[in-house]
């Protein structure tokens, strides 16, 4: 058997700006529409709320790790819920469960999952209008670091990195 | 949209009898076959590895949470293999999960997922034939151990706690 | 360098019994004036803070391992919080970073605590009146689990323990 | 009762520079001699264990919070050794732990502390020649990123936050 790709979809939550969310929804569908599994933080906010979403109408599969006891913030396109109970420190579980990670957006939380995943030695993909973060993980992390200018390359960038790392 | 329950089937990996193992099967399969989810510790032995099999054998959909950083040692039979890389921790991870949770056998790690779930509030059903245990837990939580005699009797047990929990 | 023994007191919070918090109290005055450092779950209630006023009345080095991000249900009488913000996985926690764990009482926490500190290797010493959790514990991990039926004798079983293990 | 202050150095570890190194010490020297706590990641290398040393020469005390479930890369100037077993997870457990953060030159896992320890609303301050990382995280933060030249004004910087938040 062989494991099915998981696509670790990264963001802002309660930060996310309009063109997050719109880019998070738009990834969802086009990674469900490749049959890969969608990984997000799983709470019902920002990006993780609207790539759920967008993977749930294309008839995806979605994975949330949550950082929570309970299920009450949890997305209602999340299909498959991990309540972890170990807080922020879920941004940790979030890259190991990914074979590759998408940062929609940036933040704080974000920057976190961004570093974690580089230092795990995850591919991470960048989508932001964000120069200054690009160039500051393209300098720590130049082999890992990739950068996109909209969601149709980061599905051709997926395929591309997938087929290297499997 | 409403989440498919979640059933955690716990027990022991190295240490597995071999009526733990045809146990775990048998349950992995009748779980799989009612279109519930499987969630284990999602290693390649014992019951955890037997329940994924059997489930999988059924068309079921099988979470592993892994306490590894690496899927080295992942059931060939996981769908979806959740990288906590928090060690024996991830026990209050698969309990917190799961709707519900099955210990089949018993070792040490199962004594603490079967502690961890009743904690947290979780119903817990016992197979196995070591009634010390059940008395043990049946003290410690009289309304949420329930103890079944063969795997039959646990699938109408489940249904009988979803319908009271949902 | 040679660090201190530290001895993790672990035993119910809101449900302990008066018995086990005069224990828990006696236990910590004994480990502080042996000059080791006393490692509790560190909230303010319980077994974890009467062991740790017990130590700090004797003048003792006082650790505790919170469950929480914030220090609001801290004992009084803890010196260094950690604050792991992994709910009950911070019990793993507990035991890893105990030369020895004493339970001190029963619980559903502490039965887990006592399942992790053996599964990991650790001396397990169990005062308590409730001798079906010690026969229980006796089974499954007959090296390891030690009986002791008051504080004094606890200390004597620490000492021998300790020689051994260092 | 009131807790000492915990101030936390974080720190690249195989990859910390000479200047990094020398920062730490001195760091680790001038923390203990104003009687505050260390806390840092704890490993044997870098920025943890250098700081550890300097902390530990001017008599201060040190707690490391291991990634580990064994001692075996624990730095020698530890006195108090957490060992969670959650891997990089304990970067959040490093900064929740800490009243303030002083960053020691720059790497992923560093990253990922500023980022967890400013997302917690913990002040951090960042030591090091990396202008680049320090207007990143000024950015991100305006109010809780503080910038030092050198060891000495960190410690004024330390009291004076001190100050505020107590």
């Amino acid at each position: 058997m062989m494991r099915k790709p998981v696509i670790g979809v990264m963001g802002p939550g309660e930060s996310a700006t309009e063109i997050d969310i719109k880019n998070a929804y738009k990834l969802g569908k086009l990674i469900a529409k490749e049959n890969w599994i969608l990984l997000t933080g799983g709470r019902n906010v920002g990006v993780m709320d609207a790539a759920n979403k967008g993977a749930k109408e294309a008839g995806g599969l979605t994975i949330g790790i949550l950082p929570s006891n309970h299920t009450k913030n949890v997305s209602d396109a999340v299909d498959i819920a991990i309540l972890t109970d170990v807080g922020n420190a879920r941004n940790n579980i979030n890259v190991l469960s990914s074979d590759l990670i998408v940062a929609c957006g940036i933040g704080l939380g974000t920057v976190s999952e961004i570093a974690l995943g580089l230092k795990n030695r995850k591919p991470v993909i960048l989508l932001s209008q964000h120069q200054e973060s690009q160039q500051f993980f393209k300098n720590l992390s130049p082999n890992l670091t990739f950068i996109a200018v909209d969601t149709e390359q980061i599905i051709t960038l997926i395929k591309e990195i997938l087929k290297k790392v499997k």
